[in-house]
Parts: structure tokens; C-alpha cells; sequence
């Protein structure tokens, strides 16, 4: 058998993503024109249906006037002479100068009417607020339809409809409702539910994150969810992208955007519903999209180091830590936890070891640094966690508490574990000193404060937590919260490392539908050829008509040999006893050749396939399918029974680089399996990646047509002897 | 083979904890009387080492003067005549009456002279807040041993030393230090940690959770927590214990007393550190007993419905849930999702799902009620979740639009779910309607409000949420925190009916200790007797002495057998070569026998075994085994390579139930492969489970010799045809 070899390119790929490649993708990524640029930087923004009452109707003019937006605004009312004291205009064509945006806030039936005012004028760019549409009922469904065929053919671009509108917080030009005022930073937030975007967005002024962009996209009738996080993934004032999804419409330029952001450097951090069919029934009845297998969504943001969360905190606690420490949380993720609870601080360190984070034991010198401060009692117990008791880090001895730790190069993220519920001055003399330890590093430094913050009777207790919250220091109620937020961004940055040192290019090109290609069951002879032009080795086989040449063939081949009839009519054939394993001599072979014949029941065959039987090895499954959203699928997972067992199968989007194909393995049983199990010699991983390349090439070059592969055992073999295919089955 | 008969007495114990039955219990643990009692409803405290400053010399006094604690008050100070008022006293011998209870905060030398007074003086009771004993220094752990010794043989209880304290909320007994007034309730908390029983407090207080009574135990010098834990579930004020656990002290003590609360019916919520590697020793810095074993005591936890939380919030959350509604989540779990945004409603079903809880489509007159609404738009979709729009569910309209949902029989539980950021007058409209939306239905609702609550810039924004905390309404800032609170409390109440259908009565007796019993493996004539009266079918098997009685006995038996060298001297017979399968006919079990012979290598053996090859089955593992804290433990996994590479196994103490053994099972891979997985028949579970009951008596019957035993593997052959343990091993 011929030797493999893997059809990758690292060492390319590795210099296309060199430090330098990075910056100049990034300076055209954000200096390309985009059509969404008039959203979010408009120099003159219409209102149309603009009032002085009403949520939107006024208050996105009160937003454009009380906010600071510095371009022109031009109300748009059917009624009015002035709003808000700015001159009004009875429909859009009469404003003096064609503004950058449109925000149309006017009955659904005068939407489309408006839009060929708005197309009339010749405004490139509208936010439709208005709803019911596709979301509500059957005349609303025909007129979105209207919408959908007039958008299509006109030179406009359009957000919406039924969508809570968008805002960026530098340029301040705000096409919703704010409730808070804004506060310009790098995190940009997508959200296909209007309702949540809102909600969240009172969250990010809780927090005193800062912000760049916010837009919700309603039915996602022109720009959708792919397009928009593309947008921002591009955006040079942005650094971190939070989204809520509820199904994609554009499933290959989304994943192609994960890995954009990937490569640059910018987090993006996920949280889907419509996971369960519960939630993908709830999604449907909404303005989501198809809402596909949540399984492939999954892989795919595993696959680009998208982080997923499961809930809004989760979420608002990852989104505050990107933002807070950008790429500084980076390293093994050595925590030390510092407490003034012995409780709390072994809750957290069991914590840290459930994360995936580490609490290594102190270094001496550390040690001794604390051990020289005057208020550590010298009893005090400095392991990891540290409970360096109660004087030592509540009041103002907390900085010199805290100054060893920020200053330990052994260490990469410093806890605070406090246990207390407030107690007026002292919180704040220990909040003060929490801010000061943190101005002479640059060590990320959160914050776990477990205890009572806002006592009915008393609101300013909580003053402690708002000086800590002022100065941009990560705030937690509990362990679990801020320890969550650092495993999810440690391994993040630890994936993009590793995914750099041998990256590969998603290539996903368009595909015949799935009608085109129905499922044609490929002959011997073109299963062969498939397999053999990449490199896919299967176990010895030979096609042979009659049963003496069955003989001739295994006799060439050595017993113990199994034998296959092989028709494209027949799918199952090992329940059709078609299929006989484990042939010892001649004899048992003439007699399987018979059986075999004698079941075929009339069907027409290609051939008997005789093939030796492999040595035992470790049986993995591999396989290409066809995901509704994404496209062609790779699947690897353990097999016997424990594939059925135990659904344990990795799937990814190919191309997938060797160094991914080893994690994937690592990601199933198979790889305790492989390494040498119970007494058995380890098997041959490299050859078993080789053939995972190698199948991978086959799935991006054969897209256009391939539907489906399955190699179903491929037996891997002991180190140095191959992992082979035993069954294959293709489709086109 | 005889028939194999279940040695357990469902009746019996099912009669046993009928409803009367079980008030009875009630009635009589809580009015027995308990060395407790002094702690928590004193009639006279002394509070030595009192004074006008200092966090507890100052704090406790002013706590039970100002909280309105009824008892005398004597403080007790070496240089003041009074202290805040009252007359202070030199020392404890001297004042007026007896004391029921000494509040000990003197330096840590003169803690032990102080208890000897108090010894004198005739109080039951002792407090020692002092620190400074064995969790910290050499000298300490002197002073320790010494406070131990004379604790021992002396007429005083102890809590402590080194602990936070403790109080009762309806005698206002405070020997601690409470920041904020007490609220009293049916939730009791029992601390290891200080800090932390004081943060909870605070958060207890924030939440407005009335408590009854709050311990922390510091050293667990005499008091432990399986003690105190046992006194809150015999206390007629409790309902719903919560508990911080480091360490177990007294492990049999502590699976009683979750066994008693279960049948009495009230709820424990456990969050216990020390669970990993990490979390163990830094639990063994501070002042926790040995950690043990995680997984038994997740199977304890498990097999007595106790709730086991992963954080603070979950803890806080749960206890809130259980303290408002009690036994009323009961039924299946079904959930109604109410709300006004899609997707928070897709979140949260996926949610719903993924918490094992359900949502089940509203039924038609549910739908109907809902569309007769005025407010509920007519294009409004009514599935579960309800996206009723913001017009029902924000404002005045709330009450009418959750009245259908209250009102329907078919439904557990509300869930309200609103995602907006706070809008001031409109909130206290919403919440004022949800408040009257409960007060004509006691179904349990609970309120998921995802938005800002306390903006910097106006702190009386967050009345709408004050509103709903203080009519008892729980309030969840994000879905999962709510629907997982729901999700523990309606399994622990499914748990717990499924249980008493089947009860067993749990027995720890004294054992003797582990070096008395060192592993002493049984002879073969000991190991047949003790499967033999315990029911325990072994796969029939002859010892013979000679090459010649083995083939009398395989010929007895019939071929294939399989050939065992029997000695108590040799324990990995197979890595031996001391066991040889599937011998076909009589020449190759001589040759068999030949080998095993050889390859003793002087070794003495009791004689060879013969055992008939049972046909094919699934394969599982059973075993006894001993866990240095809670004593013997049931084992029951998958065999094969499952057991290895899934750790797939199922802890248990024993006696458990015939249900019980059911439900074991099924927590295992085991349960699929036994139905009759990929065309295997459906397994013999019946036999297995009475299999399992009848290794439950064994441990029970035998727990104070047998040290372990394992059957590995047991083989369930097809239904009707038993299950069979194949390999055996037993330690006395």
C-alpha cells in the first residue's frame, strides 16, 4: 500500500496569518465601503411618522436631540408643522437636502409606500420599526412579501421590518430608544429579538460597559444576522461582538465570519435559542429563521473559538471580561484566589478546576512577599486559595495585599473572594484600596463579592460596589459567575494560539440543491476512484463475478477473508445476509459464496467483493453528510456500540488542518481508545489524522456534487501498521 | 437454579410512612427535647467578653437589644460595671441566675478557664466565637486538644470554637452579629464557614426571606454538622434547610438525617466545597473535616432527594422557591411561558427543556380565554412559550392576561417572562397588576425580568421590583436562574412520592475499623456460602482437585466451560494466565488444565475451578465496597470496556428498595443495552433487580465484617433466563 500523505499547507498558511497579515487584513477589513455604513454614520437622518408622543415616534428624535448627534435631522409628519421644535416635512421628498437614513415609524399598510418615497429621494439606507408583518398575520405576510419584491429590485438597503432599531454610541446616531444615555466603547451587540436587545442594553449601562454598535433586525428581510455580525466582526471600533440568535438565514457566510474573527483577534460571544424543539418551535412562531441542528451550530463555534453561552448573565459576564482585559487573558490560565473565606475560596477552588482553569500552589518567593506584610496573621495559611483573613483584605490593607499577587509573573488573573455583606465605611476604604492595587498593573484583577449589596432601607450602602464599578473593575456576585467568564476567554485566546500555528481556509462554494443531486448510490468502480484519488486506504479487496474467482482472490489475498455482494439496489446488506465475515479456508468460503448467491432474491449485483479481514484495532467512524444550513459536514466519532451508545461523534466543516484533526479525535472516547486501552498497544493516530486530511480534501474539492460518504468501520491499527476503511458508502 | 426471591417488605414500610404516620413523627421529633435547645430559645444569656466596642463584643449585646430578644441579658466584663446600659459582671459565677447559654468572646488563653466557670456556674450551653485554636497555629491546636478534653467529660454543649455564631429569628436568641433586622420564616441555614453564613444572611435579607434559624460551626469542636442539621429537620419552625458543607464529621449521622427529612418531607438545599482535588485541600487549610469521597456523597445526596446546588445563587434561588411554595411543586412540572418577547421566550423553552421540565402546548380553552382578551392582539400566536405582546403583559393589563394562565388546572407553574429595561411608572403598573394577578390563585408564579434595575443616575427606578420582592412574588433576572430553581424543587417533590411507594430504612450500624477487618480474601467454601444465603446466582461451577474431576464436572455441566485455579493467595488469576474460557470439548479443557498447572509456580491453590460458559448477555458490574466515611456502598455499572472508559457506575448505600434498584439502573448506559439494544433481546431485569436487592441485605446483614465484594462481570442473559455473577471476590 502506498504511502499517505496529508494534503494541507501549514507552513503557507501559518506566514498568511503572520502578525503583520493580521493588521493589513484588519486595515482593509474596516476601510472597505460598506452598505451598512449609512446606519450607523449618517450625515442626515429622516424620521418619518415623528411625533411628540409615542415610544419611538418620539423618543428617537428626543435620543437624536438629547444624545448629541451631530448630523441633520429632519422630522417627517404627516401633521405637524414642528417636533420638538425642528421643522417637520410632510413626506420625505420634500426635505431640502437627500438624508443618509430613513427611520420609518408609520402604519405597515404606508411602509412600502414610503420606501418608494424614500428610493424617490434617492436615500441609500431605512430602519422599518413598524411591525406586522411575517410575524403576525396573513395580510401581513402579503405586504412583507411586497416589501421583500420591491427591496429586491431598488437601490435601497433596509433593517427590519418589526425590529427595535440600532444605534452606534460614537457617532451617536440612535435609531431606537435608549433609556440611558450612551457610552461609547468596543462592544457591538446583534440581536434578532428587539425586546431583548432593550433589555440588554439597560444591562450594559448597569455594568458601565461601553458600547460601539446595537441593532436589532426584526424579520431580517434585506440585512440579515450573517451580514450584520460580518459588519461589525469588520469594524475597527469594535473588539467584542455579543449576539442572541434565533436561526440563521445565511448559514456559510456566518461561519465563514466566525473565522474572520478569529484571525483577527476579536471575540465574539454567542448565546442561540431554539436549541431544544421546544425552542424551536417558540423560535418559529417568531421572526426567526429555519433554526437548524443545533449540533452543527454548535461544532461550528467550536470549530472557530466562538464562545457560547447559555443564559444573559453568562453572557454579560463573558462580554464584560473581553471587554475590560481584551486579549490580556491569555496563558494556562493560572488563577491565584485570594479570599478572606476559607468557605468561599475552597467553593472556588473546586470551581477553577471545573472550568478548566488552574490555582497552582504559590511560588515561595510569593509567599514570603505575604508572609512580610504586617496585618497577614502569621498563622495565616497561604496556599491557593489564600485566606489571608479579614484584616488583610477588607479595609485599606487590601492593596498591599493584593500588590504580590498583581505582581506575580507566574500568575495570569487574580481573584478577590470576599465573603461579607456590606458594611458602609469600611467598604468603601476597601473599594478605594481594590482601585489602587489595580493602577500599578496591568494584571487582569476581578472582583467575587458574595454578600448583601442593596439593602432596602439604605441605598447608598452599595457605594463600595459602585466605586469598584466606576473604575472599570469586573464585578461578581459569585464564584461560579466571574470564573465562568475567564475559562470561556483563557480558552478562547489558548484555541486561537493553537488554531494559528496550522490554520486552515473555510472555503464553503455553492452547492446543486439537495433535489439535484438526490442521492445516486455511486457503482464499485466509482467508489474505488473516489477513494483511491484521496488517498483513503480500505482494507485489501477485490471484485470478482463467480465464485471460483472468489477462491482465486482470497487465496492471493490470505485467509480469513469476508465476502459482500455489491449492488446499488441493495443498501442493508448485512441485514439481508448479504455480508459474511470472518472466512477461515476455501471450504467456508464456497460455502458463504453459495448462501450469499441464494439471498439475493433476484437483485442484480456488481460483483462478490472479497476482503481480507483486518487484525483487530480500534473501530472509529468517519463520515461526510450534508447539513440543510452549512453544507457538507465531516463527522469522526468512536465506533462499536458506542457510537450509538453515546452519540459520541465530532463534527466539523471542512477543510479541517491536521493539528484540528488531532483536537477532534481528542474530543471523543476514541482517543482514550486509540492511545492503548486495557492492555492494548497504542494504534496508529497519525496515520488515522492522515486519513481525516485526506477525507477533508475530498469534502471541499468534490462539494459541488458529494452528498454524503460514510466509512463505517475504519479500523485503526497498531502503530506503524495504517487505519483502514472496511465498508464505504458514498453518495452524489 | 431456585428461584430467587426479594428480601425487602414494601408493605410494611409503605404503611409505615403513611400521612398519619408521618405527622406523628413530626410531633415527636420536634417535642423531644434536644442539648440544641439552649442555643436557640434561652431564657438567660451571659455574654462574656462584652463591650461597647469591637464587632462582637459590642455587636451581639446591641443585637439582643435592639432586635427584641425577651431573656435576660447579663454581660460579663473583666473592667466594666456596665456595658450599653446594663450591669455588667466579673465573671459568669456572679450573675443572678443560671445562664441557659455563654456567648464566649475572650482571648483564646482564657477560653478554656471560661468554660470551666461556666461548668461551675450550671450552664448547659456554650458559644465560643474566639479564634485561634487548631486552624491556626501549633499553640492553638494545644489549646484545642485541651478544650476537647474538657468538653468531653464535662456537663457543657459547645458550638465552635472559631465560629461566626448563630441565632433564631422568632426568640431573637442572637449569639452573632446580624447587619440587617431580623425576618422570620421557615428557612434555616447551617454554616461551616462564618463568612460566608454572614454574606448569605445579607442576601437572605436583600431577597426578604424569612428565616427561622441561622449556625455556624466554626471548629465543630463538640457540635458537628450532621448534628445540627439533624436538630433544624426536628424543628417544627423549619421547613426548608439550606447548608454550606466542607467536610464531613459524622457521615452515617448525616445520610440518616437526609433520609428523615425526606420522609417528613421537608427540603435540604446542600451546596458543598471540597469537591475536586483543588477544592480539597484548600477546605484542609481551613477548618473542615476530612472532605471524603465526592462521588458517595453525590450518591447520598442523590438517593435521599437532597437538593445539591453548584453556587450562591442557585443556592439563594432555591431556597427562596422552596420557602414560598412549599410542597405546591408537585405534579410533572409543566411550565407556562408568558411573555412579550420571542425570544427570550425561545430561550427560555430551550430552558425549560434542557431542565428536564416541560411545556406543554396551552390547551384550547386555555387559548380561547387568552383570545378573548381585548388586549391580546388578534395576530398574536399562543403556543407555549405565549408571545402575548407588550400590551398584555406591561402595564395595568397584566392581572387579565395571567388570570387564564393561574386559573388552568393543566398547568404547575407560572413563569412571566419580561425583557425590558425598567420604565418607571409603567413598572409599578406591572407590578402592582402582577401582585393582584396572584392573590386569586395559589398557583406558583414567578416573575424572569431581564433588564435594568438599579441605574446609577436614580436608585427609586428599581420600585417595580421592589414591589414584586415584597409581596413574596420571586423575581429572576435571567431565565435559567428561575426555571433551574422550579426544575430542583418539582424532581425533589416527584422524588419524593416515587420513594414513599417504596421506602427502605436506612441502617448504619457500627462497624469495626478498617485495620481490624484488613482485607482478608474468603476461601471458596466461604465465598459459596455467603452468594448462597443471599440468593446470589453464580454461573454453575464445581471446584474439583484433580485434571480428571474436571472433565466429570464439564461433562456434568455440559460444554463450553471455563477453568479457574482457586487460591486465596493469587489475586489477578487472569493477568496469571490462571484462567482459561470457552474450552469446546474434553481435549481441550485436559490442555487447559495442563497450562493452569504449570503456570502456578508453586503456588498452593484450593482446587480448580469449573465453570459452565453462560451463553451471551449484557454485561454489568456489581460490588460492595467500603467508603471510609458513610461505610459500606453498592456499586452497580456497565461492564465491559464501558466501566473503564465512561466510569458509568451508580453508588448507593444499602438497604435500597426494589424502585429503588429500578431507578438505579436507569441512570446507567446499562439501561439501553438491557432493553435490547441493536436487535439483542430485551435482558432479564427483573432478575437482576432482585439480584441487587438481595446484595443490599447482604451489606446490610454483613456490614459489620464484610469489607467488599465484586461481581464482575454479572451476566444478564435474555428475559426469563436470570442473571448470573460470572467472577466473584469477597473481603472480610
Amino acid at each position: 500500500m502506498k504511502k499517505l500523505v496529508a494534503n494541507n499547507q501549514p507552513n503557507f498558511l501559518t506566514r498568511m496569518f503572520a502578525n503583520e497579515q493580521i493588521a493589513q487584513i484588519k486595515e482593509i477589513m474596516s476601510s472597505t465601503p460598506h452598505r451598512l455604513d449609512p446606519f450607523f454614520n449618517p450625515q442626515r437622518i429622516a424620521i418619518i411618522g415623528a411625533s411628540e408622543r409615542g415610544m419611538y415616534p418620539s423618543g428617537v428624535l428626543r435620543n437624536l436631540l438629547d444624545y448629541g448627534y451631530k448630523g441633520e435631522v429632519y422630522p417627517v409628519s404627516l401633521s405637524r408643522e414642528t417636533v420638538f421644535g425642528l421643522k417637520a416635512y410632510p413626506d420625505i421628498t420634500k426635505t431640502p437636502q437627500t438624508p443618509d437614513l430613513a427611520i420609518i415609524i408609520v402604519p405597515r399598510k404606508a411602509v412600502l409606500a414610503t420606501l418608494k418615497q424614500c428610493v424617490q429621494k434617492g436615500v441609500p439606507a431605512a430602519v422599518v420599526i413598524t411591525a406586522g408583518f411575517a410575524e403576525s398575520d396573513d395580510e401581513g405576510k402579503v405586504l412583507q412579501t411586497k416589501l421583500a419584491d420591491f427591496i429586491k429590485t431598488n437601490p435601497i438597503t433596509v433593517i427590519g421590518p418589526n425590529c427595535a432599531g440600532l444605534a452606534d454610541m460614537h457617532t451617536k446616531a440612535i435609531s431606537t430608544r435608549l433609556p440611558v444615555p450612551p457610552k461609547a466603547g468596543t462592544v457591538s451587540f446583534v440581536s434578532q429579538s428587539g425586546a431583548l436587545m432593550m433589555a440588554l442594553y439597560g444591562l450594559f449601562a448597569d455594568r458601565q460597559i461601553g458600547m460601539n454598535r446595537i441593532l436589532s433586525l426584526g424579520n431580517q428581510l434585506d440585512v440579515n444576522l450573517s451580514e450584520s455580525i460580518a459588519y461589525l466582526v469588520a469594524d475597527e471600533k469594535t473588539q467584542v461582538i455579543g449576539t442572541f440568535i434565533e436561526g440563521l438565514q445565511d448559514a456559510p457566510a456566518f461561519a465563514n465570519t466566525l473565522q474572520e474573527a478569529l484571525i483577527i483577534g476579536k471575540s465574539i460571544i454567542l448565546l442561540k435559542s431554539g436549541r431544544t424543539e421546544s425552542g424551536q418551535a417558540a423560535a418559529a412562531t417568531h421572526t426567526a429563521a429555519l433554526a437548524g441542528s443545533a449540533k452543527v451550530f454548535d461544532a461550528v463555534c467550536e470549530q472557530f473559538g466562538a464562545i457560547q453561552v447559555n443564559d444573559i448573565s453568562e453572557m454579560m459576564d463573558t462580554l464584560q471580561l473581553a471587554a475590560t482585559f481584551g486579549d490580556k487573558l491569555q496563558g494556562a490560565g493560572k488563577i491565584a484566589l485570594v479570599t478572606q473565606s476559607g468557605g468561599l475560596g475552597s467553593l472556588s477552588a473546586d470551581l477553577v478546576e471545573g472550568f478548566g482553569l488552574i490555582a497552582p500552589p504559590l511560588s515561595k518567593a510569593l509567599s514570603q512577599k505575604l508572609l512580610d506584610l504586617p496585618h497577614i496573621p502569621d498563622f495565616g495559611l497561604l496556599a491557593n486559595p489564600s485566606d489571608v483573613r479579614g484584616s488583610s483584605v477588607i479595609g485599606e490593607a487590601t492593596a498591599e495585599t493584593l500588590a504580590p499577587f498583581l505582581n506575580d509573573s507566574d500568575t495570569d488573573a487574580v481573584v478577590l473572594l470576599l465573603a461579607k455583606s456590606a458594611v458602609r465605611e469600611q467598604d468603601v476604604e476597601t473599594a478605594k484600596s481594590i482601585v489602587d492595587a489595580t493602577k500599578s498593573s496591568e494584571k487582569p484583577l476581578i472582583v467575587i463579592w458574595v454578600g448583601q449589596r442593596h439593602p432596602v432601607d439604605d441605598p447608598d450602602w452599595a457605594l463600595g460596589h459602585e466605586i469598584l464599578r466606576e473604575a472599570g473593575i469586573p464585578l461578581f456576585a459569585q464564584a461560579s459567575d466571574g470564573l465562568r467568564a475567564l475559562s470561556h476567554l483563557f480558552h478562547h485566546w489558548q484555541f486561537r494560539e493553537k488554531w494559528l500555528e496550522n490554520p486552515t481556509n473555510l472555503q464553503i462554494p455553492e452547492r446543486k440543491s439537495k433535489k439535484e443531486r438526490e442521492n445516486k448510490a455511486l457503482s464499485y468502480a466509482e467508489n474505488m476512484a473516489l477513494l483511491e484519488k484521496y488517498q483513503i486506504p480500505l482494507a485489501p479487496a477485490k471484485l470478482v463475478k463467480n465464485e471460483v474467482d472468489t477462491l482465486v482472490a482470497a487465496q492471493e489475498m490470505g485467509f480469513p477473508v469476508a465476502l459482500k455482494a455489491i449492488s446499488t439496489e441493495l443498501t442493508h446488506k448485512s441485514d439481508a445476509g448479504l455480508v459474511e465475515l470472518n472466512l477461515q479456508n476455501a471450504d467456508e468460503l464456497a460455502r458463504a459464496a453459495k448462501r450469499v448467491f441464494e439471498r439475493l432474491g433476484g437483485h442484480r449485483i456488481e460483483g462478490l467483493q472479497v476482503q481480507k479481514m483486518l487484525p483487530s484495532g480500534v473501530e472509529v467512524i468517519l463520515g461526510i453528510s450534508t447539513d440543510p444550513q452549512f453544507g457538507l459536514v465531516l463527522a469522526f466519532g468512536t465506533g462499536g456500540i458506542l457510537v450509538e451508545l453515546l452519540d459520541d461523534v465530532v463534527l466539523r466543516l471542512p477543510p479541517i488542518s491536521e493539528t484540528q484533526v488531532r483536537e477532534m479525535i481528542k474530543k471523543t472516547k476514541a482517543w482514550r481508545l486509540l492511545q492503548g486501552f486495557r492492555g492494548s498497544p497504542p494504534a496508529d493516530i497519525d496515520a488515522l489524522v492522515t486519513l481525516i486530511v485526506n477525507l477533508s480534501k475530498m469534502a471541499v474539492e468534490e462539494t459541488s456534487t458529494l452528498d454524503g460518504l460514510d466509512l463505517n468501520p475504519v479500523i485503526v491499527l497498531p502503530k506503524g501498521q495504517g487505519a483502514y476503511a472496511v465498508d464505504y458508502r458514498a453518495f452524489r
